[in-house]
């Protein structure tokens, strides 16, 4: 059976792609609302060209809470010149820009989260015809995609950069190299149980060398996290042999050290909704049975908190951000290190 | 002129703060509305009192979004027992109850700032009533005073106790002796500017002992924070011979480095609004002149950031948390410690 | 001193107050808003006037989500005629009318409950206009003044007539009489503690003839509490002289039944939040003792409910009516009756 | 053609239905959103087993404005004890869980009404992802389905419980006879006009004996309507063979009266919007071309009032409840009783 | 492949299309929310038949922030007596009835945009609902179809009239002489690109003749835009032999002009955020390089603003109507009219 | 008895009025809130000063959706240099700055009417703070004052300027011919009946030559309209000696009509609400008894609307903007003008 043809996608971009040079401009995306009958939402992008090489796609904000990558890419989209690359670099610093622009993880025109709304639709909401114009119009073109994420104003990690396990061992390869040349703190492996919807697969899909992150989170952004962003994005793109400053790597592959959550066991969600009490800060370690964190009852005084506890050995690699807490939130992840 | 007689509080408590042992109880504030007619506001109070000492009036939560304080005194008003003190300790872990259950600065109820609403009103608003009944009833029954703050979701200090100084030399020694012993990382000497309204001037015009602190922010509570938290609330208490464990001060109060905000210099304010890339994180030193952070533009990519400078030498002794900021926002403040 | 001079108030009415025959107009009150710069409240009302004979004052609507008085004053207002009465009839139905539009018990506009807002500011609020207006221009042209209440949305009580307990017991018999003349199932006596802002002290201090009522309530009307009303706005004004339609009383005061709330152990407030488990429904009798209620926590199953018991013999007179509680509502008030 | 293979579920239970004994626990539900990235819904449930017998599924809070049911199961489910039962018993008192915290209808998270979101998806919205799970993985579990209705704030019935008239007439009598043993003051035999999309015709499809009611409505629960309700879950439970607790079924089956709604000249639907004048209330007798209600206009006093009659002879079965009425609410419903 | 088959619509009308005579209506559709569990939208509509000539079918308000058809059509309803016509005229003053009671553009119900929504579902959301009515229901029964624009709240035009050019060479001549007939001030053949979800294409591919309009806009009506409309829709439908009151019609085609928007470059969109400063009125010409309207940045003042120019030689048709402006919006449009 | 020393204002400008040349920054004003502890209004302003001659002080956007003078303030803010004036001119474009941001007549922080909030309050709201620093700061160095109005989004007026009656004759000889001197279309005498409150007010009292305008409404800023303003604004500083500019003045003061409206009979106020008609436009002359404006019920079609006439000769002066009305609305003013 034939595939439906889609609709062609609605947004219109104001650069030429294949034009050398740099350009600074929109994705054009016509949005019909009570406040503008003929709108559109216009997300920034940066296309710097620079002859016939390899193609860098590097996103930011997916989520719109996330700090670390949208100042990193609206830093480079400022500074970086045609003449000291070879090919071409697409930067987006806030690709889920309404979401973005209201610091929220989702979209606030149609709470749409974009890393769960892959492959989109030309005819669905905002956020699905973003996800459609990433999906057939920009990845198609790049070679190396980088999607720099934090934890968002509820959740705070260590910071890493990951790639996923996949089927094609030699992707993989090219994806766990990009990964070392990050340079994080941390660096990750990452099995996907849960693949659907997500920007990664559709661009693991297409056959593209692609690295993720973690780089902290809170909603904020603090000079150390932005600087290891920083430094990342330009280690990868001189390690894809794109950046050409001749400049070495800021930073050593080796002193990253590799996370893993092997399973299930490593997430405590929380069954009680109240005052959340750490007991363990980000990276310290922690062994099977310490007490992770404790949540008072705010209802009266006098009543005993509900203890968490860890169920493996590791270190602290995520934690739930705000104060107050609710039943059903991810409260604490313990990830193993290798030592 | 006979001063107008204000009428009495609204607000019952469920406890008899003068009988001896461990009472959980509420304040009981009659609050009429839509959604419940003959409803109220519960505040969750706790007395502890044995016998006829000094007492101790502790509060969190007076900014309804600040951790640190209300997990500490959650937690002493569960664990505390009457055979370990001498006297009577009032604990309040969330002042501005209405604003805590909601996790935000003010209350939900009418935007009150409970810290600007003092001396308040028997018949004002939730929050003015509640700033009476403090004003009124309670505060002229303690004589140690301490109000736990943190930076709340939008500012993050480094932690340190504090107390103001006062026209009474003999009470403003008291006061710094309790910051002393509360042994936070930092402590501060402040000079209020602008005193109108605080919960600490309705104290320290009625002659207490009064400490506050900041120890973090941006909405949530590390471990180490809390941990600060929990041990100065007993360091004082200690101190003040309402504790009677016979342990010793945990931290040593000599390890505190005194910090100072000298002037208006000290904070710089954002002029621009987008996003901010933060150039130095808390605590770390700065020189008059170094960048403290900049503001992209984030309309377009390819604009120059606005850059904010330190005006003097000492350390990032508070920063803007959230990843966007307003114009008008205070984005930096840098204070002196003492070499 | 003199007595500062209040403005005059904002409200024009559209009608002549001192014209014979029937007029349906407004009280306009100007109200500049974002939705409309030169805009009102518009408050329908109705004079009807024979002759020079007394003047009787009737509202509903004083809390916006009580329906009974605005059914039987919608009611009168479209079919009192002149010739049936001597004297003059002001008929309000929906007092505070932004409140009854929206269904709340407060105003949508400055969220003010009208029977706390006396004796109101021509400067105010806009509640506070409305308060003004009856106070200063209104109340003084009446000689029995009947505001008709029910339990709004969120109580629900037996049906009755009330007078407050006066200094001046001359005024307090009238007041009385008239009470039994309204002829509801239940009449009651009632001594105001906290009479501050009501339009009852309002009236009463001007020494007029006032009745007010509680006849059911949950935000809706019931064919048998609207007759009460209908049937008791007659028997009043016929009591008064002013209907003179030469019909008998409907219902006989003698079969009312006087009800008492002696002390505060009549109102039982929650401690807890959750699911609302009414034992004794309205007009039961109950001891001392018995269960009235119980609070299912609703974050998990398994736990048992708080249960609130009755502190003294009588009749359950009012209860809280949604299927939610909050720890602070009323849930519960034992009235006693005479035997 | 093969039918597309569903994803499965995302909901975890954390109890383990085929254990013996009381487990009280949740159904997760991740749900990633601004408030919480690593969130979830928790639906308390309850599971009671006693060995192999039948399964008998009960449920409340569809709606979650709609209480007695909620009332009866939390209760059950705390006090029901694996010794009294043989087979297994599935409470889950809130099934609509976010609606049912917030005390609305439809879910607060997505607008929702999940009795017509059958029979859901696993990728859909959070009120869909419920109903798959019911549809999916509790239903086939089940012998015997109860779901508990009420009117919920906007309406009001006559207490009753009842089944549809369905094409396998075996079914259909095991249904009969269960709402016969449930006992309630009416009893009612329903034609589902439109099916689509309700629990109820996905548990009939699968030939479970299904049992629903509508026990009151307004949003709140009598003491009488909430004792109709645990009374009326226990009989069918012992009817059923799973409470073995040799108690007499409680209330008479043949005290019931059999309703019946034949047409569609039951319902009267408002073609005014203002405030409505019940004229008949719950269960009373009308006859064809009584009146029913009145609706007042409310933007002038003296226009006459709409009047909407009865259509047929029967009660009043069913009323809207709010005091205000939009055009286009249903506002009475009248049924016929066998004689 | 047969095609699925669809369920009936859920609307009801409450009046027959195929009775002689006046009947005003409703098309009720069911609507069950939190705040009516049995509630409907109920749409008003006039049909007005004299026997069995040709029928016509006149809408305004398909967004609900436009005036000129409402205003026109509710006159037209309450005014046209079958006596004066032959066939049949069905009026439908508000088509997204939510919307026009709301005054937005699009659904307060659903942020559905009714011209967006075609052919529609009758099991989606309430504004698919009343596409799917006109798209099965209404559409089929006529042979003229009127649907009557302006630019609502955000964009104002000159006033036209205007048809699409079609496939059927046949049917474009019968759309074009309504639009002479209806003889507005401008005049309009337009080539749409974008014509998913219309209801113009719905009606096109039946095979109707069918007529739209741009009257205005900014979410007023003027006394002579409103007038256009008045006298327009009466001038069709004698034109097309309905309205048969011997009237010549009102205003001179031939002093219409016609307009054309023959590309892309005829509309310029904002890049920029901020006051807007209008350089051109509606209707006055501009030549290419002149300045339309320059984007005044709010955050400062003394930069300069952006400007926005036009790239051909026209009039002004159409503008951003706030005084406030963000990047995206369409700011202006410029037409080319015959000489 | 001595007055209350006010507190000094809590706003902090970024200029130095009394340097000269050309100054852009802002006026400080520190707000506390729950999504910026120690965040501020900024309001922008702009101070040209050359040497010691008299100061104008210029406003737009007193209320937040007026824009002819916020458009002329931002751009002469940013074209006006020091060498072509004598004196000073202190320009704030948008003086309710949080409104303007809006676009909402009031502030969304405090709902307040700047216009409405003179003399104001240190200690008040943000807009009484706003109001206060106006009245104790701005206005004591300035010789005249011109505050720009338009209808804003809820009404639309023909242009005009206009100064009020005042008791002091001299003042008022200045402020109209300041009025003549701007050269609007027309000119107007204003004896204000309610001047509690204004800006107007607090200049006049402090002999200011004080001139107002309305030019135009609707939330928009015609390109005509901003022209007036823009011509306006000079030739009143060309008057005043400031403006050195040698340039004569732009449009005739001779050709201005002088318009009136001499009593209540002037405005029109909607006693019902729906659907407005406009029967004549802006300008228009009318007489006695003819039709303004009819208001259509939308509620149902087939009803007749209420017809709302003029109660004297003179034209159209103001008029209701939105398509929808309010019972209570302004929906016509006829003003008088010379012959």
């Amino acid at each position: 059976m034939a595939p439906v043809a889609l609709a062609p996608s609605p947004i219109t971009p104001t650069v030429d792609f294949d034009r050398d040079g740099v350009q600074h401009g929109f994705l054009r995306l016509p949005y019909s609302r009570d406040d503008s009958a003929w709108g559109s939402v216009m997300i920034p992008l940066t296309v710097v060209r620079n002859g016939s090489g390899p193609t860098a796609l590097l996103t930011g904000a997916n989520h719109g809470d996330e700090y670390e990558g949208a100042v990193a890419l609206f830093d480079l989209a400022q500074t970086l010149t045609a003449d000291r690359i070879a090919g071409r670099v697409i930067i987006v610093p806030a690709m889920n820009y309404p979401a973005f622009q209201a610091g929220t993880r989702t979209s606030p025109i149609d709470k749409g989260n974009l890393n769960r709304s892959f492959p989109g639709r030309p005819d669905g909401t905002v956020t699905q015809k973003i996800a459609d114009y990433f999906a057939r119009e920009l990845l198609p073109q790049a070679d190396l995609v980088m999607d720099i994420h934090s934890g968002g104003r509820t959740l705070d990690f260590v910071p890493f950069a990951a790639a996923h396990i996949l089927p094609d061992k030699d992707q993989e390869a090219r994806c766990f190299a990009a990964v070392a040349a990050f340079a994080a703190p941390f660096s990750m492996r990452m099995l996907e149980i849960d693949a659907v919807g997500m920007y990664d697969t559709a661009a693991e899909e297409l056959g593209k060398t692609f690295v993720t992150t973690e780089l902290g989170g809170g909603g904020t952004g603090r000079a150390e996290t932005i600087a290891i962003a920083k430094r990342g994005v330009r280690n990868v793109l001189r390690h894809a042999g794109i950046l050409t400053d001749g400049l070495p790597a800021d930073g050593r592959a080796e002193a990253s050290r590799w996370l893993d959550m092997p399973s299930g066991d490593c997430f405590r969600f929380a069954e009680d909704s109240g005052l959340i009490e750490a007991c363990v800060d980000l990276g310290q370690p922690v062994r099977a049975g310490d007490l992770l964190a404790r949540i008072h009852p705010i209802g009266r005084t006098g009543l005993a908190p509900a203890e968490y506890r860890a169920a493996l050995d590791g270190i602290l690699a995520a934690r739930h951000f705000p104060g107050l807490v609710k039943a059903g939130d991810c409260i604490a992840v313990v990830g193993t290190v290798e030592s």
